[in-house]
């Protein structure tokens, strides 16, 4: 009987251990070390514990931990311009000596002569021809190493590092806590789902399949007996503003039960994400650091925070001011 | 000393014990029971063992690891006519008392009388007032909700069964298996994302995320002040032959290293995955057994298999013969 209390004993002293340590991992750990303690912060925690919680009204299957996230400004820098734009600037000016009707066709013109304006007059048409010239006429392969080789040399203008590096270190903590606690990450951009798929799984920890964006058609065709996607330059779908509920049902087929953006382009994401059953989050990213990032909101051309502000403050959508809420914005250098 | 031998032998064999619980329960279970022991069980297992050895060069990471499946024909059946064809004729008599007019007016009228030559005379303009009126004109919830509710009651008319139990037990087996070992199954499949998303969780294991198929297009609308997404009488995508291959890339932006189909509108996608530069394994599943299903191909109006058989045979990719290959058909009724 002292043998079998002993055994007992030791059996229930190791289960104890065991759940130490693993209760002390958990408990240690500040899920989210680059946010500063204030209501964005516990706004997240709250849902997320929340959500977990078995048991529960509003416990989530771990199947519907669904949480989608805008690109451009959201996770990354997208200023003084959109990232994907700066490499159509850069495609056009490699492309140009074996292009010289570009030195006076628009928006080529305008683009190599950094005149903006010019290139910016030439409207959707403009977008089209560039996009044609840039992003369209080779193999989903070749493009794949386009962006792959012109990421590894470019540099963000105002950081002076490479855009892959202009993370927000915050928001790189957000998912990584979301994805510990079930949740499966998505992107859903506005931007080029090929031009983001070939660096989401490095940098974010997204994979290629978790990636929604904008795109252009693709044919299948024949090369030498080998199969081959040549890019065309017809837009396929435009994954912004409608486009991104659009997008969500189409790629996902699932609602989000979290969403996360910085513009009025996300604003219909965040609104769908609301109009869920169960429990849902809702969260703006608002560049307010002038200093150690960009300031901009209802004024700025690109990632425009407008409307979704008015409706984000109306309807108690969590609004991170990047300035006062985030500890370190970028992670540290490489 | 003996005490501490004592707990020491004790926790060793608990190890022990653990140990030869956990290499049991993998070495103990034949992981396609329902398929004989022919040439398709051996080279798909041979297969999964190649790319799963770590360290060498076969070894593909798990997250490369995608295989996709055809639906109609490959895990479910497709005789005598499609799915969602049956759903198409069974709403569109659901739905005849609402319109007069449809007893005068082809396709409709075809449909009511019985009589499928009418209907398919009326061509692509036929099949598209048949989906604008059973498809369109509603939120996506509400598609869903109907897709579920007639699955609930249809059944096969050969066997009796609802649609979803007429799927084949060697191929749950199959998809159990492959996701085992590390495995992301998808369905990429002709016929329509929606109508499959509703049930491929329960019946395959695979997510709606994991579902690619055919598509219309959706609006995104307020009504009451709430966003939904209203289903439109155009079509989206056709994920059918050269689609295939465009709808992967599209969707999940990473080549199969597996693939697995039934007919000729599945060529493309075999194409693709065995254009890949690591290992990569073909298969298709040609129907052999008059009795326990259908048997039927090159002269098929659903399903044909004639020029990727003939792909298949030149190029060595897996054949399973129904009537040969597989033991039992259909999983036990429930």
């Amino acid at each position: 009987m002292a043998k079998l209390n002993n055994a007992l004993l030791r059996s229930g002293i190791c289960i104890i251990l065991v759940t130490f340590a693993l209760v002390g991992a958990h408990a240690q750990t500040d899920p989210l070390p680059s946010w500063n303690d204030t209501a964005p912060k516990k706004a997240i925690i709250g849902f997320v514990e929340k959500v977990t919680k078995e048991n529960t009204p509003d416990f989530v299957p771990v199947t519907e931990r669904i949480a989608t996230f805008d690109n451009d400004g959201t996770p990354w820098v997208e200023q003084p311009m959109y990232v994907q734009l700066a490499f159509v600037l850069d495609r056009v000016k490699e492309l140009a000596p074996k292009h010289p009707e570009w030195k006076t066709t628009q928006p080529f013109k305008g683009v190599l002569d950094g005149d903006m304006k010019a290139v910016a007059a030439t409207g959707e048409k403009g977008l089209m021809q560039l996009i044609a010239a840039t992003h369209a006429g080779m193999t989903v392969e070749q493009f794949q190493q386009l962006v792959t080789g012109w990421l590894a040399t470019a540099q963000q203008p105002k950081f002076k590092r490479p855009y892959t590096e202009c993370v927000y270190q915050p928001m790189l903590e957000l998912l990584a806590y979301l994805r510990a606690n079930g949740f499966k990450t998505y992107i859903v951009s506005g931007g080029g789902v090929e031009f983001m798929r070939p660096w989401t799984e490095k940098i974010y920890g997204i994979p290629p399949e978790q990636v929604v964006g904008s795109s252009i058609k693709t044919k299948f065709e024949m090369v030498n007996g080998k199969p081959v996607l040549m890019r065309l330059p017809d837009i396929n779908f435009i994954d912004d503003k409608d486009g991104k509920p659009i997008g969500i049902n189409q790629y996902i087929g699932r609602r989000p039960i979290a969403a996360f953006g910085n513009s009025d382009g996300d604003q219909q994401m965040l609104e769908w994400t609301a109009a869920g059953d169960g429990p849902h989050f809702m969260l703006l990213v608002h560049h307010t650091d002038a200093v150690r990032e960009y300031a901009y909101d209802r004024q700025s051309s690109f990632g425009r925070l407008d409307t979704a502000l008015d409706e984000a403050n109306a309807k108690g959508w969590t609004v991170v001011d990047m300035k006062n809420d985030w500890k370190t914005i970028f992670p540290p250098e490489q």
